[in-house]
């Protein structure tokens, strides 16, 4: 048995640096865990030319990617570069020299990682991939060992810190969202660009990976829904406060036998729901499984330390396997268990409780017209607010204009959209309408 | 490699007829996650004279231990029998003739593990206890190998949840523990005797376990601080409530470096905590580690499906390392791996906050000879509530008496229970005063 693993970080951002601390300061103590002896033998980054948390010696700094490669002693490669070009033509390098790849790199394997998994699966080879969803929170090893027990039928969460902390502040504090994603930014929950966090890419990534783990199938991402944040406006989240709602930027899975149903927008939820009380950069992921019921499972789903965490408990697991002169057949639960690609359900096949906030003239018999088209497409109202309040408009309009907020019943995405069209072409609402899909379950 | 692996029942009750349903019923789903065939060959109960949700057919009846223990075939014994002294005698037996163990009972872990653990180690087997602690919620994995990179500070959360169904009751309706304690049972929340889980036992044999893993050692449980909620009374909910408090049934274990402090007992928590709002039977464990900060692990404590989920995922485990010729080399971490017992903080030198109630007369004075006391024994306090209503008494007096709240800042254990004795030999409280710690760290 061979007892002494060498590691190489590729990438030495702020995780590299978590990761070769832990690897580094915390080396006895995963010793006495584990039994193992770790070893951070090489790092690669393209510009050692900076101040780091966590400085590397000359002797462990790569001069280039082969000398990690070409090392037959280095049994895994950590990638933490980002992105995805580089890093896929990395793993896959690494995957020829027959490395474990532990990485955190989500959009990569969102979009390539059927690729990448059937090679490692082929080469028996294991790719850790733990730190690539919720941080810390070992999510990843509950679906695939804790539960394996479970069908799992629904797994749903809050998988971006920087849109939570968005959407907290703005429902705490009653601020803009501009306002608050500069905040943000200064604050560092934010990157400098944080497009792929805003517009939900990112929690679709996650999504998609948790929904291979779950329901046994690869995800082509380029079908998953996806909705961001960037147009949440503020009485919008005052108004779903009212109805005893609270706003989420929630990532939704859901099983229906022969389809999945996954997609990520803005989600009103009662207010009394686990998730909701989830507040600032914290991520949470609610699984429902068969046997086991309603799972919550909570902590911090970014930052250097607790992605360094996960990534770490990667690495000790594939030393483990390792050292016992085994591959990826460990594995309780492979990527793909189903052994085929997953079906989506198209968008307009969604069925899912509305929110939809109409600007409206103050006028009698609007809030029936409104009404007669919904029941035309078969929606059913739960409630409605009509507010006396004139709202701010974008549209410049002379008429005393009001919000009129409709909640549905379960309804057919397809049939909304097709009502909304309706009324908006009447002019029965001044403005586009604000759709916010609910996710709270009619008992 | 050996695919097919069998696997016998001793005791069939809740938990067992939930693994046996599980089993024969998902076998499929296991073997396409696991790639292994999963049978249930044997089940053992003292009384087949009863109706099974999952009825077991005559073949698979055994009629003794020994058609179990003999049988070579079989690889895992699965104890669900409860009690103590039958299951050590059990698995002695089962652990001589070379079978891994799955058990859900945390009595015997907490009471007699280190027998246990330590012939299962001699004998390279395995033993699975995930079902033993917070019933589905696979917190024993999460300690073992998903947070194996973290020096773990602290653990703690709501284990055991008839306390936690009675505690909520009592929150929220404001109703007796007697008339709650009542409800619980009609409504299958609390076992016709319900004394281990209402005074702490079962919460307290729970997180010994959880600080054996955490802390890398055994825990002599006969020395732990246990506590349970038998006197309860709802003004100490409601003026808690009035301070922002929630009431838990806690058990909480904290690393001082060479020392452990283990205690189970009723605890304020600050009502805008993760863990005050775990309702119900719900549990909750909120484990802090040095990188990956909180992380909180939520579900289902308790019945036949969620914990047989947890059995079976160990099932599904140990048949895994089986079918790779491994024993227990393949765990990341050994339940004592610092092998050596842990020393555990003596009551006396416990620091926490205290809630604690007086029943004074209404008189002046009385206040200032209180906090003179307090004064004597360093003890600082933060509030204090003094109502004006007259309170119901045990004792039978004929003045009038009010209730004296003072909340403490961070305390010995030992000035406290000093500074009450002399309060209480002064007469300055009436009644015994009623003490509550408080879990809410000064920033």
């Amino acid at each position: 048995m061979e007892h002494k693993i060498n590691v190489a970080i590729v990438g030495y951002g702020v995780v590299g640096n978590g990761v070769a601390k832990i690897l580094d300061t915390q080396k006895e103590l995963l010793k006495q865990k584990s039994g193992l002896e770790i070893n951070l033998k090489k790092v690669f980054t393209r510009n050692w030319n900076k101040d780091f948390p966590h400085p590397i010696e000359n002797s462990r700094r790569a001069k280039d990617l082969d000398e990690i490669l070409n090392d037959e002693d280095i049994h895994i490669v950590v990638e933490l570069a980002g992105g995805i070009d580089f890093p896929y033509y990395l793993i896959n390098k690494a995957l020829d020299k027959n490395k474990h790849i532990v990485t955190a790199n989500k959009a990569l394997l969102a979009e390539k990682g059927k690729d990448i998994f059937t090679k490692a699966q082929e080469k028996n080879l294991r790719i850790g991939f733990e730190a690539s969803v919720a941080g810390g929170i070992p999510i990843i090893k509950a679906l695939r060992e804790g539960l394996v027990a479970n069908d799992i039928k629904k797994i749903y969460g809050i998988l971006n810190g920087t849109t939570n902390y968005i959407l907290t502040s703005m429902y705490k504090e009653g601020k803009s969202f501009n306002q608050t994603l500069e905040e943000a930014k200064k604050n560092g929950y934010a990157e400098a660009d944080p497009t792929l966090d805003i517009n939900g890419t990112d929690a679709a990534h996650k999504i998609s990976i948790l929904s291979s783990l779950s329901f046994g199938g690869f995800v082509d991402f380029s079908h998953v829904y996806v909705e961001g944040i960037q147009k949440i406006d503020t009485i919008d989240i005052d108004l779903g406060k009212e109805l005893g709602y609270t706003l989420k930027l929630l990532a939704i899975a859901k099983s229906h036998n022969e389809e999945v149903e996954i997609r990520v927008h803005p989600t009103f939820l009662p207010s009394d729901h686990p998730l909701s009380k989830v507040d600032g950069v914290f991520n949470a992921v609610m699984v429902e499984g068969d046997n086991v019921g309603e799972t919550m499972f909570y902590g911090r789903g970014a930052g250097s330390l607790p992605t360094a965490s996960a990534v770490v408990s990667d690495i000790v697991s594939i030393a483990k396997s390792i050292s016992l002169g085994i591959g990826n057949e460990i594995e309780i639960t492979s990527v793909n268990w189903k052994h085929k690609d997953l079906n989506l359900t198209k968008v307009k096949d969604f069925y899912t409780r509305y929110y939809i906030r109409f600007t409206v003239p103050d006028v009698t018999g609007i809030l029936a017209k409104i009404a007669s088209v919904f029941a035309k497409y078969d929606i059913s109202i739960a409630a409605v607010i009509q507010k006396e309040k004139v709202v701010k408009l974008q549209k410049s309009v002379s008429n005393k204009v009001v919000p009129l907020v409709i909640l549905t019943h379960t309804a057919s995405e397809n049939n909304v959209q097709l009502a909304i069209k309706e009324i908006v072409k009447n002019n029965y609402s001044i403005e586009e309408p604000v759709i916010i899909r609910v996710e709270d379950e009619e008992k």
